[in-house]
């Protein structure tokens, strides 16, 4: 089968002919249907500090997809071969101490598929049979894809109260952009979406933002007082999906006392703030989220996609055939649309 | 009667005779048995940039106290008159947005004892009969006055889940203390303790931390193995009462993959961190924290000490009339022992 | 003033022409602008062994109302002088253990308006102004003063997760039909209403069910056949809104494993049930629900009617003045329509 | 292997010589150190029409006890070969709804140990890897055996808050029992345990109860004053075991406004109640509760074991040889004493 392999450490891929995978016990082969390109794609493909430090060559990249299940392997009897499945990317052992109390998404011993396992910019891929999400086959191979990514901004926008809220969405690529129609359909009063492009904030707007805020040739200083006037005030929750310090430390000012955070964007690895003021003396609860419930967050996502009350659509901006992922990669990095898409195979695309 | 008050902005205080406060509606009068000096009050006898940013002089000092039930004014029905009361030292209004969730402690028009309105290093003071807090007898007075900074250290210690976990306490003065003994008294694992001082440290072992770190000539870069050592590998719960950014920074190293922390201590108005590996990759959870719960809170630390689940006795060290109040001061800014107490009155303290 | 006054012990009621109240300290005065009549007030004009038991004479009768800010007490500064407001209807003591928790609607000296004190079929009444819910002037005082029972469904509804969910409402008058609309608000899956009129399923349609079940003239055996056909299997979350025993027994035994229940109906005062099966077995929850949450339910039922979410103006179904008061009774007594309006004064109604 | 068997439908049980199991992917083989009988144990023994509904036979009864890994099956890390194991009884689906939500406990398709597959009364059994608990060698394998039932009480004991509140439970088993040690060590300030028999109520003050209330000889309708005479008042929380349906409406009359019940004790399946004044009316919550949450419970309890802070010792009453099985039951069905155990062979027992 076609895949996109990193053979050896440093930058850069290569298209690659392996052979079939076959499930073992507890596991299912998958035919890719489709899968989406992630920043954590381009940390491979750049080979940053990141990735040098943690993926061992060869590897075949991607980690967002859509599958159908060809076959599965001894002892299992879900997922049914036929069905449409999506799949959770983070691989767990189940039996560290967090898996054993259900908070499988920090597992002290995630592998992650496309990263630490051979990934889904193939044709085929095998994985565990409990990470196949069945999902309904009226959403559609790329929705379903999409749930991936669109977990995390469930599982960031879930983490408080956003009914009747103030809600301000710092960065709106595809998941921030999730997270807006997410705090629209959980009833938030307001809200706010912040980028640099204006692409994105026209994305999000599209997706149920009620203001679009650019930081484009804003000063950082006056950040702050722009955030407050979208907001009128003060922001009850901040979903935080940029990973630009300036654009925290001005979130964090408008937050409203006793309000909450939730901190999903990377980018912050020297980041500078007044903790006394912005989040001891105002009482701020500040939420790390990586990944997502396994599978609450699953049953969420899909129950919003399939129930109408989110319309991901709009994010699906760009396809490629595996044949043109050099073309895919460009556009990904572009920081300018939506959710890129790779068709495995050569050809042509929807 | 005699007063500790601040009568001019600047650094310093004087002694005053003032006329006996008398309770309006919904008021107390209390005699004051005892009282507390805290940090805050330091703050204002030295008159740093917060206090000269909030306080109006003339104010009378002191917030944390026991006080005896004189009178009350016209529609009160409790505290009743001759009743042991600790007081919550936040004066909320009532009606706006967080108080009428319930979440008075973050309410955004807070009025602080002793630093908004007249304090507790006095006879008697008025207060709303909503703050007082009726504790039994047989705590006595010294104890009931010890709630109010108490109450500090089990909000932050009851964020998350302690039993069976192995918990890190950052800087053990009296409130860091306190949690040592709530984080035991809930079932912790493992306490551990970190102060400069041995006195402190000493102090923290005697309220129930199985090991106690000195941070005294530790390099910075050693700190976070110190901990990681003494929590035998990781910290599920931190709670931060140091407010010292080289140790918060090492706390946050060796917080466990799905961990919480409390933030209560002040000192991080320029923090630096590295947010993304050490909060949002390992889906940290921080918690603000400022206040107390009214008055969940004040049931559980009342609780604690009338249980004898928790005995606090050990952490009050000083005794000062309100005459040698300078002595007092000198005391509570070496940073070395537990609460220093002020008893009204030139006479002999207990 | 004009008001409905239940003179002595025994059945009926009569109009009465009373002085002016006044409000003391802590207390406003409002116009009543509309009231609304509930189950309650029938039994206290029935006077039921439970009217009996609690009521002392003479009292003015009268729960659900919105009103206009006339005057407040000293030491008010909430609500302020002209605003519209809906009314918190259980006036608590605020120093019991639930108030000093938070548990406001659990106070366990709560006295009701219109019950305990006197009410609001009147031209104007005195509450404490703690208990006055500002609304904002486009709902109208129909809407306002419908929160009050609104805040029953919501307060039943929200004890347990909605989204995703198959939600049985048993019971369809209004407090049922405004639980229709927050499940359908909340995305619940597929919500199901049962009554036994066709008028009340017809309003539970127009609020949202995507089902209808009539009660009339199906065998108890065959109920919970018929609910689960209408539920297309279990019921994930039950909410119980008729105190019909049958009804109940049958709701229980579509509930799923793990399910929810809120009981907030009144009727089950010798209910038989397997509680082995029904409930132990099963792993259900079982949420007695009374009042509201002061005040996060006011202000969720706020937001459900400001934003839109809920539009609960098909309820209000019937309007008469003051000094139709029998024949409001008349109609509130039939079980059939939505929810019986009572204009003060004699002039015609809207 | 030698084991207890049910060979056909009916009543008793006989020895048996079985071949021994073989571990398959994912599986575990374990060694039966000691086993318990349990109530539904008796059910089976006695073919009660519970029991005749649900069985198979063949089967091997016992679902209570410890382990040693002697193999484990394809695919399985953990546990390891040689550890000291309890099991967790219910074997889930892990692929339904309340699987996927992490609430194994309440899987639609559980199958019970020894009851739907083979069990424990045999010298060795295999069961689900993941269904191992690996447990520290310092507790023995008699406590470790006991965490099963123990962890039923931990469930029920934990659904609400016991700090400092009034903890009535009802029935004194060895499950009673160990609810009344784990409300005291989470703080409750006074437990009152309820049984009909002197041994059991001397265990429940054994384990830390204040005070025994005996329902011998009570009339049904003084329950209710003797258990609030022995609350002094009122029971915040009250944890149901036994069963009995007088002495369950007795606990509903004593619950607090906004109290809590856990419901755990099979018995009620014709019970009578005043649901509207009991339970709704008072703002009452009812948790039915069923197996123990995997493996959040596991951990609490063998965090209360291992620490100390509960020692169910004293519980452990009567040990046989799986050889005089019937003597076994006989002490099990007399009610009287704590927990019967099971050594499988014929030699002498500790």
């Amino acid at each position: 089968m076609q895949a996109i392999v990193k053979r050896h450490p440093g930058g850069g891929w290569e298209p690659a002919e392996l052979p079939m995978p076959e499930p073992g016990p507890g596991q299912a082969l998958l035919q890719v249907l489709v899968a989406g390109i992630c920043g954590t794609d381009l940390h491979l493909v750049d080979w940053t500090p990141w990735a040098a430090s943690r993926v061992v060559t060869p590897r075949v990249l991607g980690h967002e997809m859509a599958g159908r299940v060809l076959a599965v392997g001894p002892t299992v009897d879900r997922p049914r071969v036929g069905e449409l499945v999506g799949v959770e990317s983070h691989l767990v052992d189940g039996t560290c101490r967090q898996c054993r109390r259900g908070d499988f998404h920090v597992c002290a011993a995630t592998r992650i598929l496309g990263v630490d396992v051979d990934g889904a910019f193939a044709e085929a891929v095998v994985v565990p049979a409990r990470n196949c999400w069945p999902t309904p086959e009226a959403l559609g191979p790329e929705v379903t894809a999409f749930q991936e990514p669109m977990g995390n901004a469930v599982h960031a926008a879930v983490q408080g109260p956003l009914r009747d809220r103030t809600v301000l969405v710092t960065g709106a690529g595809p998941i921030g952009c999730a997270a807006v129609a997410v705090a629209r359909a959980e009833g938030a009063a307001r809200v706010v979406a912040v980028d640099r492009t204006a692409e994105r904030l026209a994305m999000a707007l599209a997706m149920g933002a009620d203001e679009g805020v650019t930081t484009a040739g804003v000063a950082a200083g006056d950040l702050a007082s722009r955030l407050s006037q979208a907001c009128r005030g003060e922001a009850d929750a901040v979903l935080e999906m940029a990973g630009a310090p300036d654009l925290l430390r001005a979130a964090l000012t408008v937050a409203a006392a006793g309000g909450w955070v939730s901190l999903l964007g990377l980018g912050s690895a020297d980041l500078r703030l007044d903790l006394d003021r912005l989040v001891v003396m105002r009482g701020l609860t500040l939420f790390g989220v990586t990944g997502r419930r396994q599978f609450q967050t699953w049953e969420r996502t899909t129950g919003y996609l399939a129930s109408g009350a989110v319309d991901v659509r709009p994010l699906l901006t760009h396809r490629f055939a595996l044949a043109h992922f050099d073309d895919a990669v460009a556009v990904a990095r572009s920081g300018r649309g939506g959710k890129v898409l790779i068709y495995p195979g050569n050809g042509p695309v929807p």
